[in-house]
């Protein structure tokens, strides 16, 4: 039986280092619309070494059997990846005043990240802060998201960064920039999924770091652009099940796309 | 271990009350162009609750080993899933004057609906009636479908309209509008898959009642619309194995897109 | 418990005679961008009759764990399907100087046939007949690939023929026509990935037989045409997991869009 992979380089991958896990940079956050427990594990045992968070993606988690939902976190967990459950479903509980039954549902299932978002509801600036404090003080790690999924809401780039920057000062681990399930017409993304990199470099250009973002990133020029601007250990968000290895391939440059020989 | 799950509204889901299986308004059909038994199965053990119908796609059935088809059939009704084969292999059977041996087939699998459709080949409204007839005699359930997959053989809305009256009169229990896979150019979605409204309103103000169709929706813009503006109990049809959960979070508001907080 | 298929025709299929495995002509290549080890046995048990080659695409094969990459090989053997990998990784190893080693790991985990290709890479004219050579010499069977990934570096379709007919002289036992995963802007596709049916007709006419081609053809249009063109046993290559049946329909004529009634 071989012992090793199929073929390593002499080197250096072809972008160069990247990070293995755990890592805090470098982070491939996957998006689970609702695949069966069977395919999750095979995903996992496949995949599993180039995951770090598979976020349940808007409220879908509320539609889960209790035992799969168990089964999902748990399993992710042996293979040092996070379950977190989509934004969306925060916000409807919020909204409708059950806020606390919420972060208790996430602590009955062992989920230890939270996210924090306002993409379809309304937050005052005073209740987003209330709400990363609150998680946090609950024992949460917080993921906080920016960005509108109604395209004609779009945020002021000031206001979307000046977002980011209170939110991390509260002690959100990451900020995801919002690229929903289709990354079009939304946050940086045109209405074909086009990174408007005038507006990328205003973002980056505005922190001290990326580090702390994620860019939800589904389609593949996106991913593309943003590990070619950012290096292979740029956080990604919003991947589909489907595409992980095809990600992880583009990010050593295993793939045309970010392969250039000299 | 939890018992129940994670989070569920205080009082009703953003988008109202959804019906529960057994329904007859509010089924969701899946479109199988051809995925594994396992594949299949967890499916069902994922989202069993929010599937009605399986419909394996075109002509696929005809290229299933006996032993994986008699499968799929079986699970699915352990799950309360009825699967049935797509209208396009009875079009073909008829073509070649072979229909006996296709109801044969369908029998002979325990398959109890059938779909009778002229989507591809020209039926007579005398012959369409008499597969009607004849199916309903052999103790099948009858879906029709009406439209044309080639976009340039579209239906004129009168007759489309005529043909779901005739259909029901007949004794369908429902007549599926077409969508084909794709959802594009074909009935009331043109080339973009952008939903024709005003076709739309055409079709259901000229019924007393649409809870008798099945919109064949198989792009998420498409069932938002729907869902919209018929309610979460729409019937959906060709929805890809992919999106089951996706949808059943639209039609309860889930999802950004329905979510309409106040 | 049923013997036979669901149904068949009487006669032939609606397009004619479709060739069975082991077959040269006829072939169908599918692109696996990372399943996992249950699905692609899954997909195996479902459509393995209809799967000639699986391509392990671009350079994901050196992301994969030892035993899963051998489990993949072995496996697909069993149903009479040859697993490769992606023309890509052997340019990268050539590029890094590194080929020696590259055609071991293929040797050590029994992969037989090797794909030779520059989509990304230059390769002289002397260079790429090296390979070739060398490959025939080590016992391999070759594939080699003709065209650029990038749509700005698209050949002349006077050098593509050239370099067919140059490669199928070394011992190739097929060309296949660069596709890509996307199928779009390369090659004989325009950038919403339509046929230029007049390049097509061009490269035909200039091969006394297009049997020694597999042309890369994800999207289902693409397909569509090819099987019009040149009938039910063309072969085909980058076919998606999830669309083998549904190609398989198509050849038949048990999809709308290959099925003629006279």
């Amino acid at each position: 039986m071989p012992k090793k992979p199929l073929w390593s380089p002499t080197t250096a991958w072809p972008t160069g280092l990247r990070n293995d896990k755990p890592r805090n940079q470098g982070v491939t956050m996957v998006f689970d619309k609702g695949i069966g427990l069977v395919a999750f594990h095979d995903l996992l045992e496949m995949a599993g070494d180039y995951i770090d968070f598979i976020k349940l993606g808007f409220g879908s988690s509320a539609l889960y059997r209790p035992e799969i939902l168990e089964q999902k976190v748990d399993l992710a967990r042996r293979y040092g990846v996070e379950v977190y459950v989509g934004g969306t479903l925060g916000e409807i509980a919020y909204w409708q005043q059950d806020y606390d039954e919420f972060l208790r549902g996430l602590h009955g299932y062992g989920i230890g990240w939270v996210e924090i978002s306002d993409g379809t509801i309304d937050l005052s600036l005073r209740e987003r802060r209330q709400l990363i404090r609150r998680a946090l003080n609950e024992g949460f790690r917080v993921i906080t998201e920016v960005g509108k999924k109604d395209p004609t809401q779009n945020l002021a780039l000031s206001q979307l960064i000046q977002q980011v920057l209170d939110d991390l000062s509260l002690g959100a681990s990451y900020v995801i920039i919002e690229g929903r399930e289709s990354g079009k017409d939304v946050s940086l993304f045109d209405s074909k999924g086009g990174v408007k990199e005038d507006d990328l470099e205003i973002v980056a250009g505005a922190l001290a770091s990326t580090d702390v973002l994620i860019w939800e990133a589904p389609m593949k020029e996106q991913q593309q652009i943003l590990i070619q601007r950012f290096g292979p250990n740029v956080n990604l968000g919003n991947i589909p099940v489907t595409e992980v290895i095809a990600l992880e391939s583009l990010r050593r440059g295993l793939r045309s796309d970010t392969l250039r020989p000299a």
